[in-house]
C-alpha cells in the first residue's frame, strides 16, 4: 500500500518471520547524479519510517540509466567499496535494515558491471553482477557478470538479488528458489513499450508468474520519469508467494510501496494435497543444471 | 474475439504462415459423457465455420474431469485408437484442420494416462501423456507420462502439446520452444481458486509469461461449468509471442475464441537490437538438460 505504515512485530498474532518490505520507485536521471543520491537518501529514510526492514531500490539507483556512451558510464561507475555502497551499508547498520540497490560497479580490473549490492547489518555488502545485459548496456561498455547470484542469509530472511532483464530467464528465477531464496529482490529499470489497452505491463506479469511457479516472494523496485527521451514503466510490485501483488501498482508515480509479508510462507511449496512445486518437477525428463559456486 | 469470423489467407497482405487458431471453452460433466461428445462435435463444426485451421479443445474433453474414483476413470478411458480419437482424426482430415483435444487414455498395458491427441490431416494422431499430474489425478488412478511432448510439424505449423499443470513448469515450456514449437497448444481444466479482486487468474498470467519469455504463441483451451461441486475458471486464452492475449477472456462462459496469428513471428526471438531470448540464456552458468527422445 502506498505510504501506509505497516505494523510489524508488535501484534500478538505476528509471525516471527513476518517482515515489512519496501520497494522505492524513484525518478532517476543520468544527468543529475546529485539528485539521484538525494532521492535515494530520502527514500531510505521514508521507507524506514514506514517500518520497512527490507528496502529495495531500483537498478542503477545512484547513476540513472541512459549513459549513452562509454565515457559517461565510466564517469558514473564506482567500486564496490566506494562511497555509495559504503553509505548504504552504514545506513543498513544504523537502522537494522537490509538494503538492496543497483549501481554501476567499477571493478579492480577496470571492467564495469551492472551490479546490485545487498547490504546486511551483519554481513555487510554482497554484490551481484547482472548476467543478462539489456540492449545498449552491451554497447555502453558493461560487462556481463560471470556468477549466479548468491542466496544471502540476512538477518531478515533468505534473499537473492537479480537485476531487471534477469527476470526474463525462468532458469535463473528457479535457481534462486531452488537454492532457498524466500524473497527475490529485483532492482529494475523497465523501459516502457507499447501494450494493448487494459493490459498490465509484461514485466509485471513475468514477475507474478515467476513468484507463483516457485512459491517465492518477489519485490521488484522500478524507476520512473523520462530520461534523455526514454520513458519508463514505473511498475514496481511486491508479490506474495502465489504471484499476486500485495501492494498497489502505480505506474509511473514516484512512490514507496510497503507490504508486510511472512517469509516462511515461501518455504511451503505445497499447492494442493498432492502437489509440491519443487517435488513435482520431472527431473527424470528435464533438469536445470547450474554451475556450483 | 468471441464468435467473430477471422479472415485468413484471402487478404493480399496475409502472411503465408498466418493461421486462425480456435480455443473451445466448453461446459463438461463427467456424469454426462454423451453431452460432452455433442459439445465437442458442435464446437469443432462452429470453429471450422469461423475459419479455424488449428482447433484446441479442453483437457479430458470427452470425459469431464471429476472422476472421483478409479472405477469411473476406467469406465471413461479409451485407447488412443478408440472411437473418440478416430472421430477427431476423421474430422481433421475432412476439414483440413489440426485438432488438439484431451482424453483419458487406456493404454495397452492397462495404465491410464491424462493424454491429449494432436490430429493432423497428414500425420494422423500424435498422443502426449501429461507428465505433471494434478492433485487427485494421482489418487484416481492416472499414471504420469514418461516422455516429453513431441513437436509436431503439422500442415499448419510446428505445434507442441502440454496439458494444464504442465504449464506451471517453465522448464517444459522452454523445452517446447527450444525444440522449435511456434505454438503451444494446451488443453486445460483449471480449477477455480480464490484470488484478489481485480486480479486475472494466475493460470492465465503464467501462460502470458511463458509465451513472452520464449516468444511462442500459446493457446490454452479451458473448460467451464460446475461439475460435482467443482467450479472451473473458464479462462481460455490465446496469446501472441509477446504474451499478450489476442482474444478476449470471458471467464466461465461457454464460448469459442478465434484469432489470426502469424506463426512465423515465433521464429523471431529478437526483442531489442541487441537481445535474443534464446541467445541471451547464460548456458555457461545454467542450462536446461533434457532427455533426448
Amino acid at each position: 500500500m502506498t505510504g501506509t505504515p505497516q505494523p510489524h512485530g508488535d501484534s500478538p498474532s505476528a509471525s516471527p518471520t513476518e517482515r515489512t518490505v519496501a520497494c522505492c520507485q524513484l525518478a532517476l536521471d543520468v544527468d543529475r547524479p546529485d539528485e539521484n543520491l538525494a532521492r535515494v537518501r530520502d527514500a531510505l529514510e521514508r521507507a524506514t519510517r514506514l517500518g520497512a526492514q527490507i528496502i529495495v531500490l531500483p537498478e542503477l539507483a545512484n547513476s540513472g540509466y541512459v549513459f549513452g556512451d562509454v565515457e559517461t558510464l565510466r564517469d558514473r561507475a564506482q567500486p564496490a567499496d566506494g562511497a555509495f555502497v559504503t553509505e548504504l551499508t552504514d545506513f543498513a547498520r544504523a537502522n537494522d535494515v537490509v538494503v538492496v540497490a543497483g549501481f554501476p560497479e567499477f571493478a579492480a580490473d577496470g571492467a564495469i558491471y551492472n551490479s546490485a549490492a545487498l547490504l546486511d547489518p551483519d554481513i555487510g555488502a554482497t554484490v551481484y553482477r547482472k548476467i543478462h545485459l539489456w540492449d545498449n548496456e552491451k554497447t555502453w561498455g558493461f560487462q556481463a557478470g560471470t556468477a549466479l547470484p548468491p542466496i544471502v542469509h540476512t538477518r531478515h530472511g533468505r534473499i537473492a538479488t537479480v537485476i531487471c532483464y534477469d527476470l526474463e530467464f525462468p532458469e535463473l528465477v528457479r535457481y534462486c528458489a531452488l537454492r532457498g531464496a524466500q524473497l527475490l529482490a529485483a532492482p529494475v529499470n523497465w523501459p516502457a513499450f507499447p501494450r494493448p489497452d487494459g493490459e498490465r505491463p509484461g514485466e509485471i506479469v513475468r514477475v507474478q508468474a515467476g513468484a507463483s511457479v516457485n512459491r517465492m516472494f518477489i519485490a521488484a523496485a522500478d524507476r520512473t520519469g523520462v530520461e534523455r527521451g526514454q520513458d519508463w514503466v514505473g511498475g514496481s510490485v511486491i508479490t506474495d508467494a502465489d504471484g499476486f501483488p500485495v501492494t498497489g501498482i502505480d505506474l509511473g508515480a514516484e512512490v514507496i510501496f510497503t507490504a508486510a509479508i511472512d517469509l516462511a510462507d515461501a518455504d511451503d511449496k505445497q499447492i494442493s494435497p498432492h502437489n509440491d512445486v519443487f517435488e513435482d518437477r520431472r527431473t527424470d525428463l528435464y533438469a536445470l543444471a547450474f554451475e556450483d559456486r
